[in-house]
């Protein structure tokens, strides 16, 4: 029962991801997909490339599923009638550190990727893919009539909010055996709810003369 | 003219370090490290057991530099008599941001080292490691009387703040080929002083009601 070359591909993508949650790039070989696909080794390059750039493409497979948890989280906020500005991005900085803790292994490997090892269009992606993220956060600071900023000022802000609750999650990655686990989810937790009030605290309360 | 254990430490240490700087922890070979140092490549392991471990070893150098850039930030900030509390921080992270750009591959390299392949022992004196530069920032935040936050409160904010220009930092280190270097430079530090400066806003401004 041959598979198709899309079939195929899916497959080989499944199971990529699945070596790289696993056991980071380190994980990622080609005898391992290939037995675990049940086809060649040298079709995995054929429909791929390097491994490297197999690695790439995962990556943005997970940027994509992010995205969707991040759009899902927005959703389901609106659903629930939210319209606080401060509930609305703790809910996103939940659903990213969610994310995140549901495949520490697999976005350590994403963060330390180099997309320089793939070419310029595929590096395009990838920047495309990190500004669909701003993108959803400078949506909800564009839906509160309080903050009276420029979009590019909404964008700075959002890119700011996303990498600072960025570092704080990653960190957790790192010092994740440091302690048991629910207290250190309740520690980043309280890191992310620190940042965030604080900062929209000081967006808000803006003296005239700061801008 | 052989040299005694330790300067053989010494030199084998700097050589590894120059090999992360240019290659990452890939660039980090025993054969490479033996070659430059004039010694076998037994000896390497020897002094330091497997490369992972000495990886640690030059991670943990690495970040006392930081420590060192960081203090040293301080006291040229007090000479000055820069007692601004924002002054002081953007000082501070101005300090971190040219640190990392001065080494991105090996900065990268040690974010994504994975401590737990070192030792217990290791493991805490990366901790440490970095609680002592969270206290740097703890101590800026300390000498401002306009501050009235719990020391815990405070340590909480050191490393919120750290953790978040961070964030923004180590997102330069992943774009840098997609503009040029200058441009990029000039828009982390926008973001950094658009963080720095709302969250002490934010801080600044509590009301009662929150704390």
């Amino acid at each position: 029962m041959a598979l198709d070359r899309d079939e195929t591909s899916e497959r080989v993508l499944e199971i990529a991801e699945s070596l790289v949650s696993e056991g980071g790039a380190a994980g990622l070989k080609a005898r391992s997909i290939a037995e675990r696909a049940g086809i060649a080794v040298g079709s995995i390059y054929n429909l791929f490339g390097p491994l490297d750039r197999l690695h790439g493409v995962v990556n943005l497979r997970i940027m994509d599923r992010l995205a969707e948890a991040g759009n899902s989280a927005v959703r389901h906020l609106d659903e629930q009638g939210v319209i606080d500005t401060r509930q609305k991005l703790l809910g996103l900085a939940r659903a990213y550190l969610e994310f995140v803790l549901a495949r520490p292994v697999a976005w350590a490997a994403l963060l330390a990727f180099n997309p320089r090892s793939l070419g310029v269009e595929e590096q395009g992606q990838y920047v495309r893919r990190l500004d669909a993220l701003f993108e959803i956060i400078a949506g909800v600071l564009a839906d509160d009539p309080t903050l009276d900023v420029s979009p590019e000022k909404r964008r700075q802000m959002a890119r700011v909010l996303w990498l600072s609750v960025h570092g704080i999650v990653v960190q957790s990655i790192v010092m994740q055996e440091s302690e048991d686990k629910a207290r250190r989810v309740q520690s980043v937790w309280d890191h992310i709810d620190l940042l965030v009030t604080t900062f929209l605290r000081g967006v808000d309360h803006r003296p005239a003369e700061l801008h």
